[in-house]
């Protein structure tokens, strides 16, 4: 059997990442009625652990389909022909929004920074203060394709002072750096089970605000009677009890994503993003170390999830990913959609993959697939740069065992 | 602990069904990176393989929602403003076709039947006379809230030979009634995998013919860089080489959705159809016997997957299905959807359940259930009734036994 | 793909019985090295486990392989050439207590009950007046081929006044009766996950009085230094601290028989007992209202965890046993050892598939299996009677749904 | 949740070792009667795959117990009061099996090698010569507590020709290195699944050649009626038609060991013994330049399974062992049987942990845990001179991508 008739051995990208034995057990539990007391316990659940873990006592809808989703059906749902919004684009998925909301006939004024920096929280500040009518800022937390960072925790109190709502993308952020929707003040927050919760893609969590459901509701073009209408979650499900779903929902993702937020809140979300946080520092200094640049301008706007890496100049990114992949069974991932594709490799270290030393895998398996490739690379200075951030001193008990 | 916190010991619904254990390990199985190429060539094989149900050469679209998503993205994807379609009504799933058309602008010409019964197709041949205009026909193939089914081996022909597009929603017919999308020129079909073939629900399995590709392409207002839409599926999917999806997909459905494709066609179609087909008539059998009244109008038009019983007057279906899950734990269900939900009990036998003596512990429960309300039921007679349809002769050199 | 290239789809045999999907998840766990911190704790926690079922405070050995390897180690440890044991024989178990104290040297005397019937305690008492060099006395609680229970809760007590150590096989009774081990004074219960606790065969479940460990420990002819030797266990395990075994253990079955245990006592043992008694009568009323005749001669004595139908004149239960599998997917099990191996067909209802309506399957498969080789059963009348044991009343609220 | 509440993440230890998703799926697979025809024929199936990698066809018993059973087994079969046999010991398995023989009263004589060497098969060939009463020649192929290896593929045939017996101790090289049944003359060779196969303890395989059934038949003190004996098994199981076995089996583990040996064989038993091979040579080289010493005196004699790391003077291989566990979150082993305690850390490399980079994640733990200690440890040396070993260069299409 090739290593290619089964998923390799060890798994860094961008996403999906690698699930748990505890979240696959979830997974493969038995499937009950939809409306079987258990499960409408354990949809209700879902969407309690999800809240805590947004820091909001919102509303928050689990849409039954990959977070992609929940991203069109907030922009689908608070945007009207003819209304502005300021659209903040880093990356790939803020060009997106863009995208998606000038179909809509929205007036998108944006502000662009570089792709492997951040937005300026004083521009955001600034242009709402030129433009009043702005109705609308949306903002990706977590660039996942850059592996950059956005400062939503300033963001989300500038829009919310002039009076604007707020969407923010929290996809790759979500259960890896803090995403403080009360605090912050933001209005719509997407994000789904597949990246620093551990989970796997399929759902869309996506908590609503108070005024967010206002004005989607006077919204004439919101969806409704549809996969993409969180209306339909509301009136249906949240307003009439939480008896009834509008459609039917995936119930095997539901038991999965239950098991992962289980085994996430019991580690505690402060010691996850600590966690996410110390193997993306390993990440980075062992990337310098190895002699390698690391896509992100500055370390502070680098991402707890995914530590992306420029591809050496004449290299192609897909050569070395696939000869990692067949030559150790390691798979790594490159810049995944648009213009990030073939400009990075990416280490995921989100979910499981941030414990132990993972780092230290994902490390070698690029050092030595570049190396491969003749592109000088100092593995062992890689490898002790990386410990050096994720050693621990001995315990005292331990130390007394030392003669 | 209360048997409400876990999921009951037998599920017989209207779907999701339960799920056999080989499948359950394939929703557990490990994650993989979405381009590790073990998983690309999965997809690629779940596709096949639903072509393969759907008895068609044309393209497969494995849409990442349940399969109400299907049917939203196939209205979207071929309806337009001011064109005409004929809708044809026997259930609460034709009444949505039907609203959803109408809110995109169509001009809706309906048949309907009673909720009990089907489409002639002769009626659907006449109003194709009538009206030379219709563009698309849409079509109910199985009921499922009511248990009943419509003639699309004779309506898909009738359809074609006029000329219109037919979207036929196959969703609970697939896998357990034949559904021969080339030999009945059926342009979109719809299905999923958490009815007869087994699986759990978080897919949508479309097949498209070219003739409906062209209609859609055309179409300026079919859904685009949207989760509801095929075209991007064709367009950066299919055209594309298939080697990059238009958007996440849902990994751990994939998984496991393959393993019950697995064990689907290695038991083969013929032989599902014909055990759906008999654990049908064994749940009817039964339930006449016991003196409790089909839904069904005629046996003909009873469905494969689910067999509905009129709720006996003055009685909740409600209570007693409660009473059912916490007496017996044993599920069944209502009638889910719309003005169906209080008519009807329904004994799902979709799946893993049309096997063994399922329909007996259904029956059983169901007969017990109504008897402990007052409802004369006779129990016994139901089982012998429905063993009568389930009984095999002892083979040859298991008879030499028998003195 | 024939049905007997995978497990039928119901299983009620004498064991090795169905086993519920959380314990199959808890054989499915991860590996950890047996010196793993979680391992070690689990392990001592699956010995606290056993040994609240056993009712005791007593040491409990978790040796590492099925129960009969714990029967042969206990009759082996206790055993010395020259002494007199008495040995209660009521069925093919009994009997092979026997044979192993005969060749161990011991003076066996017998009390030998009909093996439809069980062992009366006046005559045990009666026999340790008479023979005051009794040291042993072994008894079988529940004899599995069968299907009858032995009166231990009396003959306990009798064989601790005259001062005898017992030996007692609760191997299928353990969780599904009465197992009171210290309130009846018993020195060796042997016990396994296999029957009413739902787990799988594996592993034996030793419990150990101080004044039987005493006796073990001054025999010489007691296995060390091997795998059926107790007192490694003691030695290695118990009095070194339980930090190292005396041989690698059965990682998975431990890991799978702590979920096994942890699901059992969530419901509770008294809990556990009245359901494996339900399920019991409900079979017996089954199998007598189907005029079929039961194996235990009076009701009293008709285990909880198995029963025993009589097979009728001139039917082979092996040809039945098989068409019942191969027509109807369900595997009912024979006497399955020495004498008993034809003499009976039996439903085992241990475990799982002691809840809901198990038992209806059960008896429908037996009913229409023997009818199909022309015995003439009452399938319907059985499944009435076993119902009127199972039927339970609608609850207040349930009943008030009822016009 | 600490990290001591569940598995380590990496386990790299003597054994068990860590097991596949697909084999872990195979042991949480439904559990059938034992005389399910699924279940027979796979438990012949099992004894069919292990002869496989046995390269013999002389009969294969499936032990029920690990594999420790198997050795005890084979020892009591053929051993009698007063005759001679050869044990060769290099390690503590070897000094066990003496202990055994003399407490059955064998006139043992030795060949000793220092723990960390071999025996030389010239001093077989002398000692056989010298002693031509020897009958027995009792051998482990390879010590696991030492990391190293006997000459089997010599020793067998000297043994052969001077008209002995032979034992071997298979364990730890099953399925990593040649274990050539037939070709070296072996009479009994044990093994089980839970090293290079990557099953998990619980079963015993043993191979036993005519001869040695011959001399267990005619031996009045080999077990009989017992756990321990494989005279049950030949003549209640292979001689009558493999219908009935003489005691319960343990399914749960024939279900995971069957699917890890389909896994393992689909690779290829060469593929299998190479990649054991590389990753043993990657630690070896790997430890090596980290400035660590290895326990095996020479590199030709080390094991494929595991790697023995000499404990560096004045440190305790429990504290740093513990340490790793609690920082690191991995899981290394030390000598775990008698005098081999504490005299080295061993790194596992069966099974799973063979594949990809797993030999980089045990080297950095072990080098950075002693290097937490004091210990000076060069780490980046050691994964360098590691992945020189496993460095795999570019493939051709690959190596095109590289301008």
């Amino acid at each position: 059997m090739s290593n290619e008739d089964r998923a390799a051995i060890f798994t860094y990208g961008g996403g999906p990442v690698t699930v748990s034995p505890r979240t696959l057990a979830g997974f493969g539990q038995p499937v009950p009625f939809e409306y079987d007391p258990s499960y409408l316990k354990r949809f209700k659940d879902v969407e309690r652990k999800v809240a805590e873990i947004f820091e909001t006592d919102q509303d928050v809808v689990i849409m039954q389909g990959e977070a992609v989703l929940g991203l069109e059906a907030a922009v689908k749902g608070l945007c009207r022909e003819g209304m502005t919004a300021l659209n903040l684009v880093s990356g790939i998925f803020g060009k997106l929004f863009g995208d998606w909301m000038r179909a809509l006939g929205v007036e998108v004024i944006e502000i662009e920074a570089e792709w492997n920096d951040s937005i300026d929280p004083a521009d955001v500040k600034r242009k709402l203060d030129e433009h009043p009518e702005i109705e609308l800022v949306v903002v990706v937390q977590s660039e996942t394709p850059s592996g950059t960072v956005n400062p939503v925790d300033e963001i989300g109190p500038i829009a919310h002072e002039a009076g604007a709502l707020t969407i923010v993308d929290a996809v790759s952020s979500f259960g890896g750096s803090p995403v403080r929707t009360a605090e912050w003040n933001l209005d719509i927050t997407v994000a789904g089970p597949q990246k620093c919760v551990g989970g796997s893609p399929g759902l869309s969590f996506v908590s609503v605000s108070d005024r967010a459901w206002e004005a989607m509701s006077s919204n004439p073009g919101a969806p409704r009677s549809s996969f993409l209408s969180l209306l339909d979650w509301k009136e249906r499900w949240i307003d009439a009890g939480r008896k009834r779903f509008p459609h039917v929902t995936s119930v095997v993702d539901i038991n999965g994503t239950d098991a992962a937020l289980d085994e996430f809140l019991e580690d505690g979300l402060e010691e996850s993003i600590a966690r996410h946080d110390l193997a993306a520092r390993a990440c980075r200094a062992g990337v310098e170390a190895m002699g390698l640049e690391l896509w992100a301008a500055r370390e502070e706007i680098a991402s707890h999830a995914v530590t992306a890496v420029t591809v050496p100049e004449g290299i192609s990114n897909q050569a070395v990913i696939s000869h990692i992949r067949s030559a150790y069974d390691v798979m790594l991932s490159d810049g995944e959609l648009g213009e990030m594709i073939d400009r990075v490799i990416r280490i995921g270290h989100s979910g499981p993959v941030s414990r132990s030393l993972n780092p230290i895998v994902a490390l070698t398996a690029l050092g030595q697939g570049l190396s491969d490739f003749g592109v000088p690379v100092e593995i062992g200075a890689g490898v002790e740069a990386a410990m050096q951030v994720l050693r621990q001193p001995v315990e005292e008990d331990g130390a007394a065992a030392f003669a």
